[in-house]
């Protein structure tokens, strides 16, 4: 797999400064509170949090700025993994191979989880005393968060997916799934950082939203061959579950060498809205890279 | 029942606010959005909304301001009852003498449309142009409308009430269970409509924090008083479900008679804890009576 470089030592600090948000809630129940620490760091790639970190540090945000941007993200993106497990939704039993949250506890417990998650991203924002950030940003802040995350994003992709499930949709109508699914989420990772940023250039922005745009559909397309080509033991959930699960997949629509050719068009677009950017983007380009290598 | 003057009026208003909001939404997902809209529309009192709407307008902040924050309280208790009444939690068939949510849709949909209604909650808070709050009061709102909502709040309590589900509790922890469950989210109703009052009188705001807390601990009195007392067609659930589902109630620690004494000191601390304001404050004593007269 591809290395990138500051991967770990922002999982580390991500990691840090979740375990501290929680660390600070008051023991009301030890059940849900161990289920919301399991939920949020069992693991995981951090892909948020490292393109929050990326680019934020990328434009020349304070660190401590970027902890509960990247932190929220993850909060959001965690309690939609507890939610989208249960038997009524995918009904999986394993998560990057230990137990789902509703195993390990029970579903009563993964369902409040996942709300007081949720929660729990908005209130980390609306907490933080920014230092790049006034008021005015910080309302922004919450404001791109809420919209990636609801109906207009990630909540609306997840419904459109499972209306979806058993049937056959156009490549138009699964870009517009995963754009919402998982492409909103990502998005917000990338152009949160450029609230932080009060001059910055609305071009730059523009270009950051193609570059967040185009991997977000990378990595849907990358999800979907891996699913095929990788072992269940390398993927810490079973292969081929999408075929199972009867989902349209890039693959299922264009064929393995079409969405693998997709995928390399994607790929290359991601680099060439960087290349208009007027900063050290490598951590980014590498990130493409990351996507397209990556084997789990 | 007792009526309550403007009860009709605010009730009009809300759901008229709370359509335009569901309204303005794009359309991704047909069945994701009639399963918002039959969560957050298909009925109930609107205490919350009353409580700020009344609260707000006893102190002088303009209704416009006071419709976001109704608004984002009633979604959080939308999300909070369908994802209460799921088959994993209190499994409900009924709620207002309707089908639940995962009863009319699915339990995927009615799990989605609870995780949805909570994000837009906070997306109408940080969205609203605010005349009465900056920016920085703005945020104030945010953050409340989370501690409220979430492991602090209303999911906490939640935890907590079915962590004692079949087990022996002490009054004081009945208590906190309810401060939590519903007393933090019906706290939010009156104290955020003070955020909008630049120099309003910490002593006044400590005053209406105690009417909160004591009316919700009176209402979840009352609630489980009525359990008992009142018909299966009044209460539009089964009468005796808490004692079915072996949960703590006040008459089950205190007796139906200690019970309903505890209904009357609290009542009177209310009336009480009013009385220091000097304000108009009749609406909230009638919503007093309200709680104590109501049959369902």
């Amino acid at each position: 797999m591809a290395t990138l470089a500051n991967l770990t030592t922002y999982q580390q600090r991500i990691d840090d400064f979740l375990k501290q948000q929680l660390a600070q809630l008051p023991l009301n129940d030890t059940r849900l509170m161990d289920a919301m620490h399991y939920g949020l760091l069992i693991g995981g790639k951090r892909m948020r949090p490292f393109l929050t970190y990326s680019t934020g540090e990328m434009l020349g945000v304070a660190l401590a700025d970027l902890d509960p941007i990247a932190a929220a993200l993850e909060c959001i993106h965690a309690y939609s993994l507890l939610h989208d497990d249960l038997p009524a939704m995918d009904d999986d039993d394993l998560r990057r191979g230990q137990p789902t949250c509703h195993k390990q506890f029970d579903e009563a417990t993964a369902i409040l989880a996942g709300d007081s998650l949720q929660t729990l991203a908005f209130d980390i924002v609306a907490s933080h005393n920014f230092q790049s950030v006034n008021a005015r940003g910080q309302i922004q802040l919450v404001k791109m968060l809420a919209r990636a995350s609801g109906y207009r994003g990630m909540c609306g992709g997840q419904a459109m997916d499972l209306a979806a499930t058993d049937k056959q949709v156009d490549l138009d109508h699964l870009e517009r799934i995963h754009r919402l699914k998982t492409g909103a989420l990502l998005e917000a990772a990338i152009l949160m950082p450029t609230l932080c940023v009060s001059d910055i250039d609305p071009a730059h922005v523009t270009l950051l939203k193609q570059y967040a745009q185009t991997i977000g559909l990378l990595y849907q397309v990358h999800d979907d061959i891996i699913d095929i080509t990788s072992s269940e033991a390398t993927l810490g959930k079973p292969s081929g579950s999408d075929i199972e699960a009867n989902k349209s997949t890039y693959p299922a629509l264009l064929g393995l060498s079409g969405a693998q050719q997709k995928e390399q068009e994607l790929y290359a677009n991601s680099l060439h809205a960087l290349d208009g950017l007027p900063y050290n983007t490598q951590n980014l380009a590498n990130f493409s890279t990351f996507i397209v290598k990556r084997d789990h």
